[in-house]
């Protein structure tokens, strides 16, 4: 009910309370009293590092797989490396053979192998398909909990078997149909399965055009054929058309929102894993990789400038209005260049309308560059009175802008065919070019006119 | 099955051949055999503006209404706009009561009118139910075709009640359980009904704990609620209890979709409804306004390296060196407003946690500006062999580097507090404080000394 999200909400603040002022037999007992596992987990992501494992302790030994299995990554891995293989068994016993592939993902792979040597054969075995697929393929995205059923037998049989089920998987839309060969033929829909006549056979009623997804196949691929299709979830299969195991609408929202996170963390430079409440230390580490990279290219900007210095001496105003330039088309790159990144991940892009696309950002910048050139000229003139000065800032703005557009649009495709992450480098090589035109264009027009 | 999404790419690519020779015939038969509407639709936003309309033009009828639906807002309003109100109706005829809502909310008032008049009573009664509700909340997300049954009856009942059905809504996991004044008191999962004992009640296997949601909620706090609960859809009452609909998973994707777009894009002053195909004087005139608003930043910057023209005159060092402790600072900056933009939208910032945030990033912001001066310090000095400048440089850097922590770390929550988007105003205020503080630092050290 609507009421219990209250609750809960109200829980998490009895139990901040308490852990603040250090009252752990308090903390321990909310923690406990029917807060959701996926409850617990924010509220360990939510909390700074100490905090973070004092909770983790005081959780239920029941609860603790479920709680594991909704935290990020890097905590995943941090708490497991205290555990025994032992342990690690206990606690992913009752989990789905896709969790606990990713969990064990984090685990040094000695750990992997004592864990998966302490596991009954069925779940060993299980897990090994899953573990033999990489982590962001269909393969290790897949849950091995399928119903399947053979397409010769009627629904009245079927609907038997089921009822012989104590319970049926979470998110089981379709049941999947089979030959004895464990090939998979079809789906037959349990909502089909209510409304058709039990003297059916499955394969009179099942449906042979199911969405099938190949196991090797990426899983921004899975997350595009669910989003398209609207689909809860999907069967599995290896090359030969074998059924291995079935995904699942909420890993897909999962691959969904990691994706989405990823772009958007990588453009300032940050690991989309990055944990909001990391220490110091580590925090200080990884950003400063990212500002040594930044000072590279301020740099070559730097660089750039010291070729004028001369003009500059002579004309300061030049100083003064420099940056303008050089900001003016590092925002007009960055513009287009996270329109084609997100074109790119939508998959509107491809070779023939990416020349159109370049074409019209071209115009645009035409067109912009000529309006900002006038409206930056004119202050120009208005502040120093120099209409040289003015004429130059305007023809380096129209020049920049272009070039900006330029590299905006193109960047994008080079860095993805060279296979780096355009998210990633797109922002910084963008900005180089911006900067070093920006300052060469202006300073260079300048002292062509000047010296 | 998998050859099918092959097949659907071969055919696309063959369509693009037809429409780039002008083999219109040859367009329409490929458009109409048998490509799904998600795909026409993909391939429509995928066009430039001119193959657009002519896509669109050719498209069969009876297709028209998905393919509407799975356009963006901004192409649903372009072709809305060119029919009548008939039109409109038959075109909407099949379509889910919520998606329809969400394309008359493209049109305007009189046409919707005109709409909803031209309809029958019960749909125009689901829909003005919708449309009654903002279209960011749960009321205008959901959807009104539940399936709902009474407690009182027996499984049996419910299994005959399902035979007379031709089949049930898409994404139907739940079966709604209402009382005789329709209000809402639980679910019945189908998957419980087929394992369940056909001769007990309702009310006996029914769950009462399901999410129920609220139809005033925000769309991002149903799409929190089915992230972490895994929901495949969930029942929306009214204030006073009573049933109005459902929201399901694929709609809830959107929304999740939508929001990461709108993060990302928003940081480069791009509207998420930003169409990657717009013409290009629309672009030109949205593209302006961003750049017009970073011009003033970006002359508030010169307003300041202005103050210190006679320094510069004096020291052209200062003209080279200083972009790089603006750059730095924008950089170390953006990192934590990054981070901190998501911290929000994940719901892992509170007050309490973010004092500790706070202080971690100035922890940061101390050891990196420390480093970072040092290197840079050492460069300047290795460059100019002027060691009061490196130490000036130094300062500077450690000074832009703790401001820029402050600033992107408080930012989001003072402009969340007034009700301002962080993800689109922030990084223009954050540059504006990095390149003044930058600037002023530097600059302003520099005068202390020399002059």
């Amino acid at each position: 009910m609507a009421q219990q999200t209250e609750k809960a909400k109200a829980k998490l603040h009895s139990l901040t309370a308490a852990l603040e002022s250090g009252a752990l037999a308090q903390v321990r007992r909310i923690l406990n009293s029917g807060l959701a596992p996926v409850d617990i987990a924010h509220l360990i992501e939510s909390s700074p590092p100490k905090a973070r494992k004092l909770l983790w302790e005081l959780v239920d030994k029941e609860l603790e797989g479920e709680v594991m299995q909704n935290l990020s990554e890097e905590l995943q891995s941090h708490f497991l490396s205290d555990m025994s293989a032992e342990e690690v068994v206990d606690l992913t016993a009752d989990l789905d053979t896709d969790d606990v592939a990713d969990m064990l993902q984090q685990l040094p792979e000695r750990v992997t192998q004592e864990v998966l040597e302490s596991m009954d054969h069925q779940d060993r075995a299980r897990l090994e398909a899953v573990l033999g697929y990489p982590e962001d393929s269909a393969g290790g995205l897949m849950n091995t909990d399928t119903v399947t059923i053979r397409p010769d037998i009627t629904l009245e049989v079927v609907l038997r078997y089921l009822r012989r089920h104590k319970s049926l998987p979470a998110m089981t839309d379709n049941l999947l149909v089979v030959n004895r060969q464990n090939e998979f033929i079809g789906t037959l829909a349990i909502s089909k399965l209510l409304v058709s006549d039990p003297q059916q056979t499955v394969r009179e009623v099942m449906s042979t055009d199911a969405r099938v997804i190949q196991a090797t196949q990426h899983e921004s691929e899975v997350a595009k054929l669910f989003e398209r299709h609207d689909l809860v979830s999907a069967p599995v299969v290896d090359a030969a058309g074998m059924l291995l195991g079935r995904i699942t609408i909420d890993d897909v929202v999962d691959v969904i929102r990691e994706t989405a996170d990823h772009s958007l963390m990588s453009m300032a430079g940050l690991d989309d894993e990055e944990d909001t409440f990391a220490p110091t230390l580590k925090t200080s580490r990884r950003r400063a990789v990212w500002l040594g990279i930044n000072l590279l290219t301020a740099l070559a900007a730097s660089a750039v400038i010291g070729l004028f210095d001369k003009t500059i001496e002579q004309v300061v105003a030049l100083a003064v209005l420099m940056p303008i330039v050089a900001s003016m088309g590092g925002i007009a790159g960055s513009q287009v260049l996270t329109l084609v990144i997100r074109g790119q991940a939508l998959g509107h892009l491809s070779g023939s309308n990416f020349r159109w696309l370049f074409n019209r950002e071209i115009m645009v910048a035409a067109i912009n560059g000529v309006l900002w050139a006038v409206v930056i000229a004119l202050i120009t003139y208005a502040w120093f009175r120099d209409p040289a000065i003015a004429i130059i800032i305007g023809a380096a703005i129209i020049i920049n802008l272009m070039v900006a557009a330029m590299t905006g649009a193109s960047l994008p495709l080079l860095l993805k065919a060279r296979g780096i992450d355009p998210a990633l480098a797109g922002s910084v090589v963008l900005t180089t070019v911006t900067d070093v035109i920006g300052f060469l264009s202006f300073l260079g027009l300048a002292t062509l006119f000047y010296l």
